[in-house]
């Protein structure tokens, strides 16, 4: 059975560069898009062009280069947004204008002043606007996450009528939970008129943390499309991120979903993105965290070198990390020991490992980590007769 | 309707400590068991005692101070580590001990080489043992992620005769999806006699960004206990964060859930942590990372401006932080350049505030950040005629 598609929407260079101190230059964001695209993500939102003169040229720097990716800008329902991402985007082989409005009633009172018909009649005149420049025009629903289903699913019935193709369901302030955010996309799916003609898409957030399980229940329930950035990188808490979907997708063959991204070059790609960006990837980042692989503890260690299935469920190679590492601190065991001192020379027996190991307890109690010139010292301490292979 | 109280396990010192380059002395553990005392965890695991002759004092000093919180200590199935953990956690008022065993086949196989009648025998008479020290033990199925539902039943319905108090269910290898874990919860409360005599714990890793969304299927399927760590540390790609999960119960009040965490000391906590491991927060870390509350895109600063609900879910002070910040970037919108530029002194005027936002974003597309310092060089640039009030 062939698997279903996921379109792999990347938002890295608009809503992941959102972050304070996060300004990239166009040199840098061509870069970035070209890697992208190598990646093979479906679309990359390549920024907001109304948004200042050097993200409309970003725009359309990118529009020029990009080769397989559809390249996407963001607009308000607003005109002059619209037709200055449509210049932006000229030179796309495919482009796709992104455009919407905020749709809960907390967006449509406070920060529009307006009402639920008000707001659904800007929803459809902008994306009957953006559909006179481009033939695929994605629509957001803002706060979509906190907006009435029934309510929703109107608008989302408009704006196909009007042309939209892709429907986006932002979780905006990262509030849903996965079975709220799974039952909202069951909802349309099986509650709007013509949803076959457009697809449904996840956008979340991850203030609470929730964005990847979020957008992963979004796709069981009928979604088929995720926005996500490289590391999650995004506004506040960021945004779902790329590789943890990927990868999930990956490892749970029966959900009969698949991405058309090339994981080998995750890891890559990640560390590119953050020393660009300027921003840090945390040690116990899932995927692409330094630590991502890395076993320490004894009991770990022991199952991941008798079998690395044990405790590894993603092979580090189809990530891009060379290898798992096993990290000798004072929590490790024996056999890690062993392994470590076998790399390195030492073929210890039985009563010989013992002894070892109790001089490499008070040493690994000092000390952070035990590398190879230290294993040198404790065999040498341990006093035991040991040939040495090296 | 009162709540139901889900107790939080913090094993920051333990499985959060199995972290390569992260050893902490004695001293240092002291002072973090007594913050989380403090910040009001259930259990403090403060230890592996067995695994070295400075974690074994570790767990006894821990033992001495801790005020409220249980404290905990784990343990193999294997008779010398129970003997030990009972010594180090004499003085605890509150003693519990950890102790348990892998029940995948994978782990039963290739780590064990044994059988699941063997490894179920063991299991009892490690629970056995332990209650012969202590009144309260957790008993954990290594791998019960991975392990058949109806065999992990019928061993969780052995160790609650032989006296277990807790059971731990850990998704060790971080794969199982929320709704999976959520149904192997529901399954357990369901199919285990004597089950209201246990609390069902959950245990997550975060190895595909999915420990915090497991955490909370578990407890909404029945489970009262998360094991979690401060800022989602541990091996790999790290455990639960307590942050995340205290922060989802409490925003999600119809879940009937609380814990008994005062919230306002989380991110000072999550501060401390960091500085003593030395592992890094990264900026867009959900609840607790520097960003967590940053708003710097111009249709979100409008709308905090406005009200802060329509983005922040959170208010920032129940966490502990001061306040959120609206940072000035090139994505800034003219409601946020007027809020700091009044704050500074400047009351603009529509006509003025469209003058000075033009000079602002071609300053700010050379420049990550624009400071107090800037926007007074921004509007003298600006060349309107305004009145500071500063």
């Amino acid at each position: 059975m062939s698997k279903d598609k996921v379109y792999i929407f990347d938002t890295t260079l608009r809503d992941g560069e959102q972050v304070p101190g996060c300004k990239l230059d166009t040199k840098q964001k061509l870069v970035i898009a070209e890697r992208l695209d190598t990646l093979g993500v479906d679309i990359i939102e390549a920024g907001f062009p109304i948004s200042s003169p050097g993200d409309f040229n970003s725009v359309k720097e990118i529009a020029k280069v990009v080769k397989n990716a559809t390249v996407c800008g963001l607009t308000r329902s607003v005109k002059k947004d619209i037709e200055v991402a449509a210049e932006a985007l000229k030179k796309a082989k495919k482009p796709r204008i992104h455009t919407g409005i905020g749709t809960s009633d907390s967006h449509i009172q406070y920060k529009f002043n307006s009402t639920r018909e008000k707001i659904m009649e800007r929803a459809v005149e902008a994306v009957k606007y953006a559909k006179s420049f481009v033939e695929d025009v994605e629509f957001y629903a803002e706060d979509a996450g906190r907006t009435d289903n029934e309510y929703l699913a109107r608008i989302c019935e408009e704006v196909i009528k009007a042309g939209a193709t892709v429907l986006n369901i932002p979780d905006t302030t990262g509030y849903c939970l996965p079975e709220e955010y799974g039952a909202k996309m069951k909802y349309l799916r099986e509650n709007v008129k013509g949803i076959d003609k457009a697809i449904l898409s996840c956008h979340c957030h991850n203030d609470l943390g929730l964005a990847t399980a979020n957008s992963i229940a979004g796709v069981i329930h009928g979604a088929r499309q995720i926005e996500c950035t490289i590391n999650g990188i995004g506004e506040r808490a960021g945004n779902t991120s790329l590789e943890e979907v990927v990868m999930i997708l990956r490892q749970h063959p029966y959900l009969n979903l698949d991405t058309g991204i090339n994981s080998k070059l995750l890891f890559s790609t990640s560390q590119m993105v953050s020393e660009k960006m300027g921003m840090p990837v945390q040690p116990n980042k899932a995927i692409v965290g330094s630590n991502a692989f890395a076993h320490s503890s004894g009991i770990h260690q022991d199952g991941v070198i008798k079998k690395r299935e044990t405790y590894e469920i993603i092979d580090p190679n189809d990530v891009g990390v060379d290898h798992s590492s096993i990290v000798l601190t004072a929590r490790s065991g024996r056999a890690a020991l062993a392994y470590r001192a076998k790399k390195i020379g030492y073929e210890l027996t039985k009563v010989q490992l013992d002894a070892v190991y109790e001089q490499f307890l008070l040493f690994a109690d000092r000390k952070k980590e035990i590398l190879d010139e230290d294993i040198h010292e404790i065999v040498e301490s341990a006093d035991v007769n040991i040939e040495s292979l090296a």
